[in-house]
């Protein structure tokens, strides 16, 4: 029998990864580039076991029993074990995997990213492979090989039409920049209304728009952000990760039928960091919407306190709700805003509760192997715990 | 003394005009096509009193007083009295101008495009000028070029640095298409957050997109579009006003920052919309959106009775709305949704009031002058009545 446990982060993309050129390959038409997110607040975690006793392959996601037959999970595992030395010697035996993601599954929350890059990290210590795995976990799914890496990140697209440079590249590590913040506004916890692999299908199909954002917009972003990053010039980055986030959502409403992610609720966080952007005269806050109506928030730490009055100010949190429950995370501590801000921020203020809660953390490192036995998802026998 | 009043239409683009080459003569980057509304429930209206014994020039705009010394008006002013017969004997008497429109005003239904074209047509016919007019109009609002034809028009950019090739024309008379219909849902009618013409300058400033779709996008389009016009394709024709709108709202999405003028309630009509289509298996209803958060829906007279089933099933009106004021315009049948559609409609129903009201109406004639001295707006003193 063999046992291993990884959890695995969440990465936020500040250049977002929309259309693949290979559906079965999941090569991307353009470059991404993501931030890592610490594990202390959000990840997945997958314990995978082996054991020449199992009669069968089990897979439990969340609690609940899945069909092992999931074309995306046996393409990772058909490469991980083309990997593997020959004479490992549990290539034959059966499985049981079981993943648990502590966030919102399918919100717009990469928890896909988080899963495969967990599962094949896993599967990866298991089976003994080395090298990049970026490429594999990709097979699970595309932004999930961003997340096999800490700080910042960058997936290459690759040219070859077998996807073997299709893969993802650290461009520095969360340290490089430690004052990165990331606060994310949950606006919704309820699941998305179109899937973004399928979103992302119709919009290869239909938008005029996207080919022109891959081959010439993103490429030059590309190289605008990754030079802010490598200089830590917040301000250029503040504006190419809203400008992108922009972007993307416009391929998704140029897209027949559009797909609409963000609500009026996301639309009025864009305006907040906008008006307060303008009020400090430089951007110190960015915000990025995935394929859900959730804003992720770029910041630096000197900015938080303030910033966060100024999101309790407009969109209060229900009445009796408690603190450390509502800001979950990192502590921070909780100001009341600037009578001066509150004035000049012309701003209508929302009905309670229009935020579900806040998630407020900082980029950090890839997978890590857990080797505490109380860690294990599966007890001896290959069943949850 | 001299007196004229017209009436002149809204109009509602299908292909829609964001972005201009040249901010003062107000030069598109892109051509159009709308379709003129008939002004029996939609109109502006504009009486023009000239007298040698007025003081000063004098212009009330819905009952409120105005400054005159408003630079779109002058140059509409000054462009008509270029092409005035030099021997026209009322050249230097004082104007009172009086407008009117019957709907909001600054609500995104297009209340200047009428409201230019009604003043620029009333001046022509007061200085009793010959030949198009529609390079006037521009001069006031560039869309208003559109509204003195009737029917389908197409605004051709042009080439010229001096604009005067920049002109509407009339592709095919609103007969050409007699079942063509339109109803407007309008959403809300509060005065919209960003203006076009604010919007429209910034998009020009800063999206990337925006070229790409002016010069590469939008001729496509304007082809296509002609052609179903001229072919009365429906399918074609509703097909290319959604792609349009949705193209169009992604530009203003691509925006530093983004301006967005359609909410919720907005994107929820394009899933009615699409949901209704697909049960039909073709497009029987469009939607185009202009810098506001109402729908526009083009349909054919067949479709009307049944869509706006939907519309009343998926939106209810408020209880006790009085039929006739909640559906202005021509009268139509109030069916009950058919039960197989509600049944295969798998469709949040709203709450009540999420519309304020609806106008159903169709295409029409261009800019008409009213003889009747009862339908003057000023008195012979040059005063509102």
């Amino acid at each position: 029998m063999k046992v291993v446990t990884v959890v695995a982060p969440v990465n936020i993309a500040v250049i977002k990864y929309w259309g693949k050129r290979d559906e079965e390959l999941i090569l991307p038409i353009n470059d991404s580039i993501s931030g890592t997110l610490s594990t202390d607040h959000m990840c997945a975690k997958t314990t995978i076991q082996a054991s020449p006793l199992f009669q069968e392959n089990r897979f439990w996601l969340n609690g609940k029993p899945q069909d092992f037959d999931n074309p995306r999970l046996n393409n990772c595992l058909k490469e991980v074990k083309r990997r593997a030395k020959p004479s490992c010697p549990i290539l034959n035996w059966k499985l049981s995997i079981c993943s648990e993601n502590n966030f919102p599954t399918a919100a717009g929350l990469a928890s896909s990213a988080a899963g495969y890059a967990c599962l094949v990290s896993a599967l990866a210590q298991l089976y003994e492979i080395d090298g990049d795995i970026s490429s594999i976990a990709r097979r699970g799914s595309g932004s999930a090989c961003r997340s096999v890496y800490g700080g910042w990140v960058q997936w290459v697209k690759g040219e070859s039409p077998t996807g073997e440079d299709s893969l993802a590249v650290q461009l520095a590590p969360a340290s490089h920049w430690p004052e990165m913040r990331v606060i994310i506004l949950v606006v919704s916890n309820e699941t998305k209304k179109y899937s973004s692999t399928s979103g992302m299908k119709t919009s290869v199909e239909t938008s005029q728009l996207l080919p022109y954002r891959a081959k010439e917009i993103v490429p030059k972003q590309v190289e605008r952000m990754k030079r802010a990053i490598a200089d830590k010039d917040f301000e250029a980055f503040a504006r190419i990760t809203m400008e992108d986030s922009n972007s993307f959502h416009a391929m998704c409403l140029d897209t027949f039928p559009p797909c609409v992610y963000m609500n009026d609720i996301s639309h009025a966080i864009v305006d907040v960091v906008h008006t307060y952007n303008q009020l400090k005269s430089s951007n110190k806050v960015s915000y990025t919407f995935d394929a859900g109506p959730n804003a992720c928030l770029y910041l630096l730490e000197s900015e938080v306190e303030e910033f966060l009055s100024v999101i309790n100010y407009v969109f209060p949190p229900r009445s009796g709700s408690i603190q450390d429950e509502y800001i979950k995370g990192s502590k921070v501590k909780q100001l009341p805003i600037q009578e001066e801000l509150s004035r000049k921020f012309e701003f209508k203020v929302h009905k309670e509760g229009a935020l579900k809660y806040i998630i407020y953390t900082k980029l950090g490192d890839g997978p890590k192997v857990l080797t505490d036995e109380k860690d294990h998802l599966l007890t001896q026998e290959g069943i949850p715990k």
